[in-house]
């Protein structure tokens, strides 16, 4: 194998790795509030610092693998993918924290409401995730697109949610109460947002496949009719 | 000039651009919501579709710029940067388009309370904005690096208006006043996130400028401290 080909399968990799410590992190901060575990949440600050590690080294290192061999076309957006889908790991990362955030303060009172809707909607975004991740480790696009779809479902669960946490508020004139709904709401916010990013990554795998955009969908039709409509298309 | 030269230029000028319309989309979701005049916030939703074309735009000229030109050290950071940046501006682009879908929700009802709290925060969030781009326009880390401390005071007004709007609802038993603090906190959160990504930008803008990743600076001790116990170092 070259030395290039070496490289590209060690980013690729590392990549795997930090997709895993930050799967690790989302299913113990879900599995430490369902079962009201405040012990666990230390395991997901403390990967957190592994996170943050790795996405300056993988930075590092798709920029070192670029400047070295010039690679094009299916290369460049590899590793050009590789660095966006490293962001977007971090960023699920710091979600699972604010998870575990919200959950020490929830643990500290009693159970508000059966959490259902909790679990399932991060039973979802943890498959979305493992899915855009083995799309990206099998180069697989049909798989990614079938991750986008995940997303409306999560979206309709987040309102359910949103609009229950409301009711309980309105009956209720305790502060605990209103804490516990708050956090919830934020907990549920944050599942979502890790479910966004799993979304941002099967867009950037469908992208390095075919070298297509499917990010904004409505926005290429403005882009062509832009271009259409200018020398824009010509220069870039 | 060279080729070269002129097209670094004119994505710069693209950033810039797009950047504008992204301040424009926060100044007039945040107008909007303070004057309480909702027939703004078509004007927020539809810049997000230009916004969204840009990002493609910018996105794809990067990737034409690396591939023919096969640029090094500060070329290359400039134009991995401007990727970044490019992304960061678009999630912006998109909390402005949150704060105004709040926002439209809000002034369905009575104001909840003078909103003194979130003009303050926004207009810090907008000077972090401003100055981060404009550090990113004249390659200024020294600019770059008041960004950063400004975040903090930033976090510090939403713990504030949070408690606020938290004791709003344990006082009240009404959905309207219980859906507008919620609609509050979740906009004061919005804001937040956009100080959050002017601070990414200006973390961008630091390692552009002197090639040094500012991000997580705890993780670089952990990682020099882990290099020193492997082989790792040598590899990357």
């Amino acid at each position: 194998m070259r030395r290039f080909e070496v490289e590209m399968n060690d980013l690729k990799n590392r990549l795997m790795d930090m997709s895993g410590l930050v799967q690790e992190m989302i299913k113990t901060a879900i599995f430490g509030l369902v079962n009201r575990d405040s012990k666990l949440f230390s395991m997901v600050f403390s990967l957190e610092k592994e996170v943050n590690i790795q996405e300056i080294v993988v930075d590092d290192k798709c920029l070192k693998l670029i400047a070295l061999n010039q690679p094009v076309s299916g290369d460049l957006r590899f590793i050009t993918s590789a660095m966006k889908i490293n962001s977007d790991l971090e960023r699920m990362a710091d979600e699972a924290v604010n998870i575990s955030g919200r959950a020490v303060n929830l643990l500290k009172y009693p159970e508000l409401k059966p959490l259902v809707d909790i679990p399932k909607m991060s039973d979802i975004v943890q498959q979305m995730l493992a899915d855009s991740i083995r799309a990206f480790n099998t180069t697989d696009a049909e798989l990614a697109k079938t991750v986008l779809v995940k997303d409306d479902e999560v979206d309709d669960l987040l309102k359910k949610l949103t609009s229950d946490l409301k009711d309980y508020m309105i009956k209720s004139t305790d502060f605990e109460t209103i804490q516990r709904a708050v956090d919830l709401m934020f907990i549920a916010r944050s599942i979502e947002r890790i479910g966004d990013h799993a979304t941002n990554i099967s867009e950037d795998v469908i992208f390095m496949v075919h070298g297509k955009d499917v990010r904004h969908p409505r926005a290429h039709v403005f882009k062509a009719e832009q271009q259409s409509h200018s020398d824009e298309g010509n220069t870039d």
